[in-house]
């Protein structure tokens, strides 16, 4: 059973609505906001005292507003996605603050990028030396990806009272990609049980790193970037100066978090069959193993041992399938071949109901599906052809759905690109750029590799790029609605 | 009316219809291979025994065989396809012969990559230094732009008998893009106004060049090149040696070959209106000149007058657009800005139905007119939107087409890109080269840009980029097909 999605039109926005879901983001942020406050107590740091200020000041305003019930709870699919665009807006634009209040981050539009970036689960940074933050910070800047991994409304969708139907709006909004709701059938229910995976797999993370004697700060913040495939790493050297082991541990659950959370949800439910024969999931898998396998024999050269260049094709290919961003090298020194298959990672990103950005591996098998059938049809015209996923027929409305994603991508990358080479950088730049702020990854290639950061962009390229991010997290639609005029004309 | 297109499915292929239009293929290459050899005699060159000795055996082997006509001459969609593919590609190993027999291009790989860069009106050479051809070689390959332009199925179709139906599966497979179908219902009724239009074009352009006193032999070859939207050019230093006024002259005529022949026809019919009414030639038109002046602006500080910037960003801008390829000066080394907009113009291409590459405008125009019907979607569920297209609905059939395209466009691209980077090149290099022959363009940025050549590949990225040029000709499902194994599956 599937819970009916209202398809009416109102005219005009529930605006009571959306204030009251504002204010409890508001006040559930300013809850979130002591923790840094805790960290900054235990290493007794300043800044503790901005943050807790802060976070008082979003509680108390939080709270307040949200006393104030608004009459219609009810949301449709046009306020659903206005909503997820704004939230995840204002979100940002209250977290950023305390980067900027503590001086650590001067600029107010570089803290932003910043946790934009953190939020949206990017990882991309305008820091030179990260090193530099206070613990609070860190802290704050890494928790914001275990936040955002697996999206504020859905959080928020089990406190709050809303009509029934208008849950699935929101929660669809945010995020596209669930098809938990294929098993489960109440949103509530579905929320519970993706939290409930997500804790369980950071908790393992969390426990495995501790017991390889990485330090618990280092073994929070890394954990809370894998999770939600994120990447901002608390050593200039991200993920380069930890063990053998560290690395290969980080390499496994940042591929354990770009798996579709269905399969999980499919094996504590003891469908095992069905879970090893997800197609996305498999197919997954085996571009992982093809890429591990390309990289590792073109860059053999430039490693000492094979165990190395095994090590360093599947950290870099972890990290970039699963848009985490982690690097334990700088990737841009290896040879042509290997940043093409990277580039490629980027765009084809995770699966789809993980916590990883892209385009999603279910499009691309739907798409390279589409081609082949196109090509089948014309050899036999009269056949009627539908696309399978998982042995059942996709419905076509679906598959058209995914053609006109993938142009409204594409006109969204031509267009940032655009604009971002304003600042007079090189192609590979831009281009890398935009893909790894738009797929939610991190670092790209050129000057922003690895080893570089997004600081040398101009303050429009950090707005387009800033758009970027929340547009590839929101997967499109949500923002580009929010700007679009016709949804605030009065009819 | 239109003519029926046969959905009837053959088991098996007519081999002997395909035999019997290869061999008329030969035959009127053999009769073209008389043109070089005259130029030879005018200018006394040797070569000019070998090319004739090449004809005589084409014209020969190819009268034979096409005395001997097939039973059945039905062609079904995939036959079409198939055919279309394979013409091309025997046309292409037929005219890289001379080259290499002469030894002016001594690998015969290399005078493939020249020649069906030709035909394919792509323009991208593997030469160093273009001055030191012969005349007979310079015209050839200027000459081989000039009939790919048009297509040469379309021009085989006037003169051999093939059932009723069949043409257009050929004609639609070597050229989905004409649609003066739409106003003229004959096929052959439409390949001869289309040659005419042609003809008067190119005459016109010849006209005006010798006028401005541009030595014959430059003049035609230029104008083949222009004509064709090819872009080979008979100095090493493309059109950056010509007149002002000739820059011009060229820059508008290779402009007036990227409108969809529809117009030209329309005008000729009186049909004023509606001719002024095509949305494709509307916005293209809009964005050349958009085009032209944001370069010119960009460009300001590297020419010493304004009236120069317009030119250069005139010629350059329609040279890529409409995937000529001549050029004035190295592109290459102007902004990133500016460079931006060609890549993106390299990928937008002409109009349909014209002589010109790319992806063509009217699909662009398609495919932006689909992502704001799912924005307008979204804010109201229930209304039902159909494209339209110069005022006329589209069938969604149609539109689903072009989406299917820009997949497997994508798909084309992605896998050619990945190939070639196994060479050790840059990213911007490989990008630009692979947009360059998928869109039939030639030069691209880098190290292949403007005064550049494609000589550095080796030989799987050359077979790779001759691919390319011919998917990119063809609109790619041709190629696809014949590559295609169930295509040749007998049921």
């Amino acid at each position: 059973m599937r819970i009916p999605v209202k398809f009416e039109i109102r005219p005009g926005m529930n605006v009571g609505m959306i204030r009251y879901i504002l204010c409890w983001v508001m006040e559930i942020e300013g809850l979130f906001l002591l923790l840094p406050c805790i960290v900054a107590g235990l290493y007794s740091e300043k800044v503790g005292t901005i943050y807790f200020l802060w976070a008082a000041l979003c509680l108390g305003v939080g709270y307040i507003g949200s006393r104030i019930k608004p009459k219609n709870t009810e949301i449709f699919m046009k306020e659903g996605m206005v909503t997820a665009a704004l939230v995840w807006l204002f979100m940002s634009l209250l977290g950023a603050a305390p980067f900027c209040i503590t001086g650590e981050i001067p600029g107010y539009l570089d803290a932003l990028f910043e946790i934009v970036s953190g939020f949206t689960t990017t990882g991309a940074s305008i820091l030179n030396d990260v090193e530099a933050l206070t613990h609070a910070s860190l802290f704050w800047r890494s928790f914001s990806h275990w936040l955002g991994g697996m999206g504020v409304l859905v959080f928020i969708l089990m406190l709050i009272p809303v009509q029934n139907g208008s849950q699935m709006n929101l929660m669809r909004a945010e995020s596209p990609g669930y098809n938990v709701s294929k098993f489960v059938p109440r949103v509530r229910g579905t929320a519970r049980i993706l939290y409930k995976i997500y804790l369980v797999l950071s908790v393992m993370e969390l426990v495995v790193l501790l017991l390889s004697r990485m330090n618990w700060f280092d073994a929070v913040c890394i954990t809370f970037g894998t999770a939600g495939t994120g990447g901002f790493g608390v050593l200039n050297a991200s993920c380069g100066a930890y063990t053998v082991f560290q690395q290969y541990a980080i390499s496994v659950f940042m591929i354990l978090f770009g798996v579709n959370f269905s399969f999980y949800f499919l094996l504590t439910a003891r469908k095992f069959r069905i879970a090893f024969r997800l197609d996305e999931v498999r197919v997954y898998m085996t571009i992982i193993v093809a890429a591990v396998v390309l990289i590792a024999v073109n860059t053999r050269g430039y490693f000492g041992s094979v165990e190395e260049s095994i090590r360093a094709a599947l950290f870099q290919v972890g990290s970039i399938i699963t848009t985490t961003g982690f690097s334990t090298l700088d990737f841009n020194q290896w040879p042509s071949f290997s940043k093409c298959i990277l580039v490629i990672l980027m765009f084809i990103g995770a699966c789809a109901g993980s916590t990883g950005g892209g385009f999603k591996v279910s499009r691309v098998i739907i798409l390279v599906r589409t081609s082949f059938r196109r090509l089948a049809t014309y050899i036999n015209p009269k056949r009627v052809r539908r696309i399978k996923m998982d042995g059942e027929t996709m419905p076509e409305e679906q598959v058209r759905g995914v053609e006109v994603f993938l142009t409204v991508y594409i006109l969204i990358f031509v267009l940032s690109m655009l604009m971002i080479s304003l600042d007079g950088f090189g192609f590979e730049t831009n281009f890398t750029a935009v893909a790894a702020t738009l797929n939610n990854i991190g670092p790209g290639l050129e000057q922003v590799g690895p080893t570089a950061n997004f600081s040398l962009f101009g303050p429009l390229s950090k707005i387009i790029l800033i758009f970027d991010m929340l547009a590839g997290r929101l997967e499109v639609f949500p923002v580009l609605i929010l700007l679009y005029p016709p949804t605030w004309k009065k009819r």
